[in-house]
């Protein structure tokens, strides 16, 4: 007997808490599809070749490859095995990069596309923290240019999901990395590394804090000035608390500047992606600029993003990305700047019920049909039928038992009705209804009970389900 | 630079494919939960020894495993490396039994599951062949027995699902496992091995030929008489054509039996899956006894089914499944009997894509939105934002051009309406709708544009998007 148990790292979750997941990845496909996103999936694994061509050795010790039993037994024949054929992605976006290079010429660009599916990182497995987890990504790959509109669009699709979601009060947070690296060579600090090693300590603000980052960014290594430190410092402090304050922290900036060209550019972008935001109708207090936000990633080269839950700042970002410049540079020749987002359900889901924002949600299950008599199972059958044919998901019970049992399965189980069908209901050519939720029933004439059942469960439902 | 190329045997889809093709997994999800079953995912891969408790060398063959680097090298130091630790799932059945096992407790049984998930295979790639390909499962697994009428219930979601897929006539084939067994023991065939020897030879009858199949059940291997062999291919000869044909059929068999028990309780069994079946109103042109069916799987115990498309006979059994004694009898010591059904949907997607049955399906995008003049970029996304919050997916081009250009673009990606915002539409606070699949267009006042563009949509459309 073999003890069954899931491989560490990974999220699996019981129906009910499945029911709530599904629910959160319909919420964020919906909205996807809302802003005119298409659906892409791609194979779990990919050529080691094709996916390993412009990461380095942190990311590559983090693979998964994978082998059949055949190249196994071959591999240990070789001397000097090298790396096995196939691996697992690690992110959506080298697949998604390998997908548009391949079909580039069956893609019209802007190619907005959407992408659900799980990734693969050999991490050391901790609390929160999986080796197998949903990535739910969009992206807008251009080909010969994209505008910074295309930067708005992306936090408003997110806009519309959070607010769907329905998790609370939450801010996306806007920086861009032009204005990040003119403010930079303004300061004299002009190397490209040099700027990404500022950018990567000024990230470990939250963690570290300002004395800690100070001390590092003046210390050998990075060598600023103590009076550059304090820009720096000053600059990523910034916070807007309106439109107009965004607004005007830009002007401040720019004006402050010693006429960086990078910088000026940067702050244009911000300025379009701030005012197509205002357009598209997303309220100010949803957004804002915070100038400290740099994003891990070296790739990114304009506006990023970060999301951030008022009540849960503990959480830290819930879904971020940015603007890159070439999406594809290792498989084409083409220029192919994008803009995408990512949200990562399976840590969020995980937060999110660790802080009690989700729960186990009701069941897909609308009716239960309970056995009270074998006679008048073909009744129940036909019951069963008629819901199902009217949309409404239904469960019979088939082997009987006590009604009482099977009340409370339903109950456990988040099924809101019981649709009863006994001696007196077959009588009376009725069927009597239990709403568990509002602990109430009524009886309805057997040809009424589809309508009847649809009326209430288009009615908003106060009473909660209690787990 | 890299050549951009997916794995073998996967396969890969355009997005208007990939629409179709999540529209299938959606008919297919909303028939699981009509009919009451609950979701669950697995990881895509278990541990080496969970996974591989029960399964032969075949399928061990078949495997990929999963290593990451640090466990590569590891493995490569050994003198004698044993299996990798973890394995992707080659069938949502095994982890099905895992998942039951290991979270007994907290599931009420019957315990009615779907899943939808990808699965591993290291098969030779060949046309229509993956190595990576979408199960779609339900199984309804109990404890302590589980009656036939779940039996009954598998093959009315299905019958709903492959109504709601809408890909021509189907017949769902039923037969039963303990009928064929008491068949055999009446022949005086009683060893378990031999019968499933000659069940496998009875299951190659499409491919071989009756001739074939005779010949073989006659020779030495199998050794049955000349009598014997007579009787084994009328008997897998046996097709119903109605309700009453299929109940005759059985009578018949029973009468002709020289009073095997497992016989009798084969035909008991499948009495009662039709007398479900026919409860629960699926109409009798879709159901059939198939006294030929076997299945290749030896642990099938009662009810097996396929289900074939009535016009695409060659494309062979495009749902299959049935009734087992035990599901996890490596992990648990409860008995948990089951009953299930699987559509390969990979498989039959590119099936019914060859035979012309799915084409590209409609965009997911209802409304684009193009740009005519960039003065009115804030009424076209303001125009949007209202689409959107309508439930309506609109799609914006931000970055203008011809409109000729992004008409034939929404034309080309399945787009049916654009929603023209133009100086006259601005200045008459109107909005130009044309309708790209009628060949028609209307104008109507800002304000009505979304019901205006709900009623369109609601409306049943009877011209096909031509690709």
């Amino acid at each position: 007997m073999i003890r069954p148990r899931t491989a560490p790292g990974t999220l699996e979750l019981l129906p009910t808490e499945q029911i709530a997941f599904q629910r959160m990845l319909d919420v964020i496909r919906s909205g996807y599809e809302r802003f005119g996103f298409l659906p892409i999936e791609t194979p779990a694994y990919e050529l080691t070749d094709v996916l390993l061509t412009k990461t380095g050795g942190e990311t590559e010790r983090q693979v998964y490859f994978v082998q059949s039993t055949g190249s196994l037994e071959k591999s240990a024949a070789q001397e000097e095995p090298g790396l096995p054929e196939l691996a697992l992605r690690f992110d959506l976006t080298v697949p998604l990069a390998r997908y548009v290079a391949e079909h580039e010429h069956q893609l019209t660009f802007p190619f907005r596309r959407y992408q659900m599916q799980r990734v693969y990182r050999g991490e050391r497995p901790q609390k929160g923290r999986y080796r197998e987890f949903y990535q739910c990504d969009i992206d807008i790959i251009g080909k010969d240019g994209l505008s910074p509109r295309h930067d708005a669009e992306c936090p408003a699709v997110i806009h519309t999901i959070f607010t769907d979601l329905d998790i609370g009060p939450f801010t996306i947070q806007l920086n861009n990395r032009k204005l990040m690296r003119g403010f930079f060579e303004d300061l004299g600090i002009t190397d490209g590394e040099h700027q990404v090693s500022v950018l990567r300590e000024v990230d470990k603000l939250d963690k570290r804090g300002a004395d800690a980052v100070r001390e590092t960014l003046v210390g050998e290594a990075l060598g600023l000035t103590e009076q550059a430190a304090d820009a720096v410092l000053a600059l990523v402090a910034v916070r807007s608390t309106s439109h107009a304050d965004a607004l005007g922290h830009l002007d401040r900036v720019l004006a402050e500047s010693t006429g960086s060209e990078v910088l000026a550019t940067g702050v244009a972008e911000l300025r379009e992606v701030l005012t197509v935001l205002r357009d598209l109708g997303v309220p100010e207090s949803d957004y804002a600029l915070n100038l400290s936000i740099a994003r891990g990633l070296d790739y990114y080269t304009g506006t990023v993003y970060e999301t951030t839950l008022d009540d849960h700042p503990e959480i830290g970002s819930v879904c971020s990305g940015g603007r890159y410049d070439d999406l594809a540079g290792q498989y084409t020749k083409s220029k192919l700047p994008g803009v995408g987002l990512s949200i990562g359900l399976t840590r969020l889901f995980w937060q999110l019920r660790e802080v009690g924002l989700v729960g186990t949600a009701e069941s897909t299950v609308q009716v239960l049909v309970p056995q009270l008599d074998e006679a008048y199972l073909p009744q129940c059958l036909a019951l069963a039928t008629d819901l199902r044919q009217g949309g409404i998901n239904t469960e019979v019970v088939l082997d009987g038992g006590k009604l009482g049992k099977q009340l409370r399965y339903a109950d456990r189980a988040g099924i809101r009705f019981v649709a009863i069908v006994g001696e007196q209901e077959v009588a009376a050519d009725t069927v009597t209804i239990k709403d568990l939720r509002r602990q109430d029933q009524f009886t309805v004439a057997r040809d009424e009970v589809v309508p009847a059942v649809r009326v209430e469960l288009a009615q908003p439902l106060d009473v909660p389900h209690e787990d």
